[in-house]
């Protein structure tokens, strides 16, 4: 078959609307019809060239939902017309990652996503003739798209695409790196580096759970007004702070706080973020994704005195069973979405996309098929 | 009242035995007889002039057993005759610490112990009319001291105290960074990197509680033998491994190790044993002590990917609570000390207790009073 699909031909290059041929569904696999797709910086830094495993040409996307068209052979947890969103962290349920319950990070089919292929190592994708490879296992910046049925969630039918996409990464892996990597508690302070879209979301996730104190960290003060929408109680421009910025957070949080995320990927602001934890059991997540070949550093005093320093993927959430659960928790309005969706846009318009999120214009922009 | 000790007059020079005065104590605070007390690295850290805080001329020693002599005014949990170990971290369990159920880093007194002072900022011992300083609010190489009544953990009167003092510093530490920190569970894998007097006790601790595979590395191949003793399965000296150290481990434990543990204070075997958790869940623990200005460094994929950077003082154990239950099982079988204690010396004898330990052919010597 035929999708039109927005294709990263190369790096640094803006993406290309183009008709490309698609196989349909294999052993295993689901054709997914997607209906919206947000744009997010782990596509960007690979369009960018950043990452060193970026693989050109390809069809990048990992933020979307749709609806399954057709199954392949053996395939028994999705149908035709389930609505679902690719999870770019499958859930195989066997592997050892899996079997653990202690983390999310399924490795059942991840060197073959790693390389940009299907499990059974082929692409789906071609264009004249000439393969384009997958993205994440996901490549949402195509209409159709072919995924392992191991990365398909099942959702909520009523829950709408265009907010619903959104669960497929941003507001998981910020909701999710509360509740499930630091697992924050009723009453607890909460330090926040960086109000992007990750930010915004580890704020409801940490006003859902009860937190007393939430201070947003940016550089951008028309930020403070985004924190505040979703439950920021204080907001700090590094800026605007004469002296040391960790002091100045230990004395606001009285003594540091409980738990301290990292949304911003700069390698300097994630030692911030760790020191600014309360001596004794303060624990900080990095969620943001750094620059290749930079590294994180601190005196190991500030662990042995009690400090954890974490990290978290995708927010530490289970492809199938904890992304339905997010978009339950937007269905029932435990949790926002619609005010994030700053911008809607054609698959037409998708390099603005990139262009408002650059500019720091954008909190989400959303491609609608 | 006099009481013999050996004093350190200054940094980088043996101690001397002297008769020092020493006031009794006043509100607050006991008077105790040291009967045994251990040699510990941080003793040597501190004379050696690596610690920027350490102050002289002072009475080093921090792992000791003794019997109550006297209390002073208000003192109610302990009365004279009580068999004691000083816990240099108290437990006032009034503080924001000691409160909080989360963290062994009671800070009621953390200033004025800092500066060899009794809580009311004086001290107690003095030598020809000058102060001499206490330290880590133990002083235990000195026959008689006085410290807080926060920090006299009472202990079963029955248990020797030449073996019973070691539970004041190293082998809580150990023990306690295993169950306490590190919460390890009963099959789980563990790397111990450094099989010094605190490693041993690590894999005691870890053996205790039901690991399956506990590797000890050290580059001293004599360790061997010790670390089999306390329940090692698997030794690694890195001088005998060609290619890199951390996948060696990781290929060695399946995929990298539940849980590792620092007891080296090297920053670079730091790295390592961070390095060798495995994916998605390992956690590693930094117990040793770092020389001042040393930096701790690794990729943030590193934590993104799952792995948690952790530190322990004192094991995580609170001083009251938790080194009468160590003593416990000590004596009913639960964990070893009587072979590790290798030298047994006279307080005039004590300077060779930090030759050996520097030589590396103790494990650990005990000053007998």
């Amino acid at each position: 078959m035929k999708t039109r699909a927005a294709v990263a031909f190369e790096a640094k290059k803006p993406l290309e609307i183009v008709e490309l041929d698609l196989e349909g569904p294999q052993e295993g696999e689901v054709l997914v019809e997607i209906m919206a797709t947000g744009i997010c910086h782990t596509d960007a830094y690979t369009l960018d060239g950043l990452d060193s495993e970026g693989k050109f040409p390809s069809v990048l996307g990992h933020e979307g939902a749709g609806i399954v068209r057709e199954v392949g052979p053996g395939v028994t947890s999705v149908a035709v017309d389930d609505h679902v969103i690719p999870a770019y962290i499958p859930e195989c349920r066997q592997c050892k990652s899996c079997l653990s319950r202690k983390t999310n990070l399924c490795t059942s089919i991840r060197d073959t996503q790693g390389q940009g292929l299907m499990p059974n190592g082929t692409s789906r994708f071609s264009y004249k003739g000439e393969t384009i490879y997958h993205y994440m296992g996901c490549s949402t910046f195509s209409n159709f798209v072919v995924i392992p049925e191991i990365a398909a969630a099942k959702i909520d039918p009523s829950a709408p695409f265009e907010s619903a996409c959104y669960c497929g990464c941003g507001v998981t892996t910020g909701v999710g790196a509360v509740i499930n990597t630091a697992d924050v508690e009723a009453g607890a302070t909460v330090i926040v580096f960086g109000l992007g879209g990750i930010g915004l979301n580890v704020i409801q996730g940490a006003r859902m759970v009860g937190a007393s104190q939430i201070v947003g960290v940016d550089i951008n003060s028309d930020r403070e007004e985004w924190g505040r929408k979703f439950g920021m109680t204080d907001f700090v421009n590094p800026k605007d702070v004469s002296g040391d910025i960790v002091a100045h957070l230990v004395a606001l949080t009285d003594g540091g706080a409980d738990y301290t995320f990292d949304c911003t990927g700069n390698t300097d602001v994630m030692r911030q973020a760790l020191e600014s934890c309360h001596r004794g059991w303060g624990e900080s997540v990095i969620i943001g994704v750094a620059e290749a070949g930079k590294e994180i550093a601190t005196r190991p005093f500030q662990l042995v005195t009690g400090r954890v320093w974490k990290g978290t993927a995708f927010g530490g959430a289970r492809g199938r069973t904890d992304i339905p659960k997010i978009v339950d928790w937007y269905m029932n309005g435990k949790i926002e979405i619609d005010p994030m969706i700053t911008h809607k846009l054609s698959l037409e318009e998708i390099n603005k996309g990139f262009d408002l999120m650059h500019a720091g214009e954008s909190i989400r922009s959303v491609v609608v098929y």
